[in-house]
C-alpha cells in the first residue's frame, strides 16, 4: 500500500447500501438510518442542509484511513495475501461494518503486549484466516483522527456465507482481546438498487 | 495515553517560539517564518486572511496526534517511562520540530519487519535512550490524518546539550531505518519573548 487512503462512511438516504440493521454490541449505538454509500478519497464533504432539503444530510458519517500493518508478520502477511478476496465481488452482496473502539487499558499497552493478546493469546489473525476467501475485508483506522471509534472495518460476503461470519463474530468477542472493546456497532447491509 | 491527543504546529508570526533556522534533510523543505506555535486539542483552524490582515495567515501548519506506542516493548517502556523528562521545563529552551516521511517500501514492510530494522537493527530506542533525562521527547502521528508527513517529533533541551542532540541526530541518521526516510526537515527553535 501506498499512502493512507482515506475512507467515509455516509449512513443516509442514499447510497448503494441497504442498512438491514443496526446493532448495539457495547457502549453506544448508531442513529437508525435507511442507506449506506462507502466514499473512498479525502474530499467528502457533508451536504449543506437547508430547510427544504433536510433528508440530504446524513444520518452519521464515520472516517478512516486504510494504513499500515500494525500487528501482523510477515509470515501472517504472505498467507493473507495469498488468501484475501478483493472487495467488490459480485456475489458478494452483504456487508458488514463494525466500528469499535477499544478501552485506555489497551492503548497503554506496549506494543507486545497488544500483539501477544492479539494473536498469541486471541488467534485474531489465525481465526480470520478460516473465513477466507469467503469473507473480504478491510480495516480502516481512525483512532488518530480523533473521532468515536478506533477502528472501522468492512466485511463482504455472499449471503449463503452469512451465517459463518456471525460465527466468527461470536467467536472473536469471546477472546480476551474483546474485554478491551468498550464500543461494538454493527452495521448489516446488503447491496440493492435504490 | 488516554485519547489520541491533537497537536497542530503553526508556523507564521506569533507563537513562544523563534525560529532559528529550518535545514532541509531530504526531500521538499518547508516555507520559511518567525515564530512557531504549538497547540494542543482539536480546535485549532487556520485563522481568515482578509486583504488588510495577510500577516495573520500562517506560513505552515502540520497537525498530528500523540498516539500509542508502535514498536516499543514492555521492558522499554518501562525504562523510558522511568528516565524521560516531561515537556515544558525551565531550561529547555531549545526545540527542535522534525517532520519525516518514510518510504513506500517501508510502510509495505509487516510490523516484525519496521520493528526489526527499527530496533534490532538500527537500535533507535537504545541510541535515544542515552540522550535522556537531557533530550525531552514527543512523537506525533500524522500518516493516518493524510497530510504531508507520516511523523512529526518534538525535542526540548537546554542550550549546553544542542550539540549532544545534534550528534544523535547523527547518529540516527546513519542508521539502515533512516534509508527509508525520503523526507525529512528539521525547525529549530528558541523560546524567546515576541
Amino acid at each position: 500500500m501506498a499512502d493512507a487512503l482515506p475512507v467515509t462512511f455516509i449512513a443516509g438516504k442514499t447510497g448503494p447500501w441497504q442498512i438491514e440493521r443496526i446493532t448495539t454490541v457495547s457502549g453506544a449505538g448508531l442513529l437508525a438510518a435507511e442507506r449506506l454509500l462507502v466514499h473512498e478519497g479525502a474530499d467528502y464533504t457533508a451536504p449543506t442542509v437547508s430547510p427544504t432539503e433536510a433528508t440530504s444530510s446524513p444520518d452519521w458519517v464515520l472516517r478512516g484511513a486504510v494504513s499500515n500493518q500494525r500487528y501482523t508478520t510477515a509470515a501472517e502477511l504472505t498467507r493473507l495475501n495469498a488468501q484475501s478476496p478483493a472487495l467488490g465481488r459480485p456475489d458478494a452482496t452483504v456487508a458488514s461494518l463494525i466500528p469499535i473502539t477499544k478501552s485506555n487499558e489497551w492503548w497503554e499497552l506496549a506494543q507486545d503486549e497488544r500483539r501477544a493478546i492479539f494473536e498469541e493469546t486471541s488467534h485474531h489473525i489465525r481465526r480470520s484466516m478460516d473465513y477466507l476467501p469467503a469473507v473480504a475485508r478491510r480495516l480502516h483506522h481512525c483512532r488518530d483522527l480523533g473521532g468515536p471509534f478506533d477502528f472501522l472495518t468492512w466485511f463482504e460476503f455472499a449471503p449463503i456465507n452469512a451465517a459463518a461470519f456471525d460465527d466468527l463474530l461470536a467467536e472473536l468477542r469471546g477472546t480476551t482481546e474483546w474485554t478491551f472493546v468498550e464500543r461494538e456497532v454493527e452495521v448489516r447491509v446488503t447491496r440493492g438498487p435504490r
